[in-house]
């Protein structure tokens, strides 16, 4: 299960206490064959703060873009686990993964970043975790974070 | 029905008559459960005329971007209203709203624009209107525009 | 059928040989009334090479990254292949387009670029052809690449 294998691996989610703004963390699409769980935009924030601030690479390396990267997906699961208990574990894959690199002018190494979260995804849930991508740059992000990243999870019915 | 809800708001959804160019302001997927309809990138187009053009804030206002971000959401009703007689009618929640807002480089409030969408989003449909959501910064949007938005509703089937 | 049509339009689609990196091309989601392809970002790659460098318009010419869009829709079907076979003859509509042109700051054209790819899909699939898209600009892009595209395809059960 996604939740031991977490454990196992020390990762702990961060609480995620609503109430929430205009907007949630997921929302579930149902079907009767299961259904797409789709997860917002994603910050790498830590402990309440912003891991990674600024352009890649002028004001955050491409290192640390990718520690922050990883850690977006940890938001990203701490998001699927607001949708209800054992919601985490009601995943069984990932679809798809869009992912926003604030970048320097001419910097063309966003892949690289982005590679960090779904290298993460795999290790987490294994070929099921492997996704369809768009990885692509952006002049400025909320908060003047270095990356967001968005997610859709492929659910088992409860 | 939303439909009255917004004539009871004094809302008025801008016509759309096709035909269209190389893509359609809609597509729905169906299923068995209902579907999702799919709309395309809206601009803040009001009787013709852009809402708001050029970056954030150096060309145009935190509150006049939230106006135009409003504008998106009428616009992508009446995107809806182009599926068919009684579309409005099977909307019954978001999915997911993306949203580009054309920022100066080191803005980081595009929350704060794209909320005006959610939050008159959630005055629309109440809870169902809550989604996943993705608001990002870009340095240029197709006619100048400071806001551009798409959206994914839920639909029951007719 | 499709593969068929390509082939009269002499339109070779290259080959995508595994194994892929951290994501994958394409990954389906199934439902018993069909499923939903999810495409990764395409690239304007021809014969191992990147078509279309740099911002529009100053370091790659509208036309020119019109081109782009198209190859980004070939490298699109390709990536359907990748699936399995008779992937491609599988597809049965396109439900949603993104697309990111590199951009200058100020330039406004991105529907041009876009309108390239939605043309092609039009002329392969028909009717069905047609898609809700967005398309945005961004100051980066992968490997410098001036267009990006992902797809969402929609796909009837083998």
């Amino acid at each position: 299960m996604l939740i031991e294998k977490l454990r196992a691996m020390g990762i702990e989610l961060p609480a995620m206490p609503g109430p929430f703004g205009t907007y949630v963390p997921a929302k579930e699409v149902s079907g009767p064959a299961g259904g797409l769980l789709f997860v917002s935009g994603q910050l790498p924030m830590r402990a309440g703060k912003l891991l990674a601030e600024g352009p890649v690479p002028s004001m955050c390396a491409i290192d640390h873009a990718r520690e922050a990267a990883k850690q977006c997906v940890i938001n990203a699961l701490a998001a699927v686990a607001t949708i209800g208990p054992g919601a985490i574990d009601r995943v069984v894959g990932v679809v798809r993964v869009g992912c926003f690199v604030q970048s320097d002018d001419g910097f063309a190494q966003q892949p690289q970043v982005a590679n960090a979260a779904s290298e993460f995804l795999i290790e987490l849930l294994g070929e099921a975790g492997r996704h369809a991508r768009a990885a692509v740059g952006t002049n400025a992000l909320p908060l003047n974070a270095s990356v967001e990243i968005e997610f859709i999870f492929q659910m088992r019915t409860a």
